[in-house]
Order: structure tokens, then sequence, then C-alpha cells
């Protein structure tokens, strides 16, 4: 989708610290960490937010699910555990309209989620 | 699963306010508001963890994921936004061993993630 900083990073016009990629996914370094370890996972078909989840396009979400044990056992988390977030909208948070999956690690996490 | 509090919850061996309910999913307010509305949606099946998704539970998995905007309409959070969240594990603070993803709302969340 133009203009969407994700899919143009998924197109290689933008740089980024890759960590995984697959037909489906494309998972890469946060920027701004958040935590020791903080890797943004996101499917490589454009969607604005988890709220734009339908039937049609739940299999790109889910490849996205599947992938998040494997790149979190690849990033070192798999024993000691790590939070996945996703934002959606204003109150979440939301910063870029395209559907990501947050895995932090590398610390243990405050318990407050809000 | 035996001794697992959110299987017991599904079964009705523990009250729950219910939110909502499907062959695949069940979806009820958390005891412990972390924000004004704060949902728990989980797996009937017992998935102990993000870490545990599988190629064979991933249907399951992946119908949480897609009602998770449906119940976020109906709780009035669909055009303000919204926080889905699932911990894993010691560090990311899993209270739980029953996947589960917290939704959380009704108000401009923090940004910080971690």
């Amino acid at each position: 989708m133009e203009n969407c900083l994700f899919c143009k990073i998924i197109a290689g016009e933008i740089p980024s610290k890759k960590v995984y990629e697959d037909e489906n996914v494309y998972a890469f370094h946060d920027i701004n960490p958040n935590a020791p370890i903080h890797v943004l996972v996101i499917p490589k078909v454009h969607i604005a937010s988890i709220q734009e989840v339908t039937e049609e396009n739940l299999s790109a979400v889910s490849a996205v699910l599947k992938v998040i044990p494997r790149i979190a056992k690849e990033l070192g988390l798999a024993e000691n555990g790590y939070r996945v977030i996703t934002n959606c909208g204003e109150d979440g948070g939301q910063s870029v309209k395209h559907l990501h999956f947050h895995i932090l690690g590398g610390k243990k996490l405050p318990v407050t989620l809000a």
C-alpha cells in the first residue's frame, strides 16, 4: 500500500534489521526498542489493524501467529518468556497503520498491562 | 485440563462474566481489570501459551484472532481503539498457563509497552 511505512520496509525501500521472512510474514527489530529485545512481526499483506481482520485475510494473520514462537525461540526468549502486543487505533497508541505484533523480552517485564 | 483455572471457567465450574462464546472461543471480563474495559479471550482447547502454538492447534488460535474485532466492536472499542496483549512465561508475566489474549481499552492507554 502506498505511503505505508511497513509496506515500504517489506518492499526493501526502507532499510530494516530483518529477523525473519517467509512468503507471508516479515519480522524486524523495532527502531526504538522498548525492551532489551523488541521485534515487530507483520503480515506482508496490508491490513490496517487487528480491527480489520476478516475471514478473507485471516490466513495472513494466522501465518504471523504461527511464526511468533519460532521467532521467539530464535531470539532466545522461549525459555524465560516474553510479551506479544498489538495496538489498535488512537486509544491503543497504534503508530503505524499496518497490523504489527510487538515481541518484547529480554528482561522481566512490568506486570502493568495498561 | 485438570487444575487449569481457565479450563474450569470454560466448563462453568468457576463463574465468570461472559462476553462471548462460540464453539472454539470463550471471552470474559478480567476479575482484576487493568483498564476501564479489560476482557480475556481464550481458546477452549488448552494451549499453555503462545509459545505452544503449532500447526496442529493453529486453527483454535486463529478462531480467537478472528473474533477479537467482533468482541471489541460489541464492547464499544472499535472506534477509539484498544490494545491486545498475550503474556508468555516468567518474563512476560503470564499468570494463568492457558493461552489468553487481553483486550484493554476504554481510555487512552499509555504508550509504554514494556
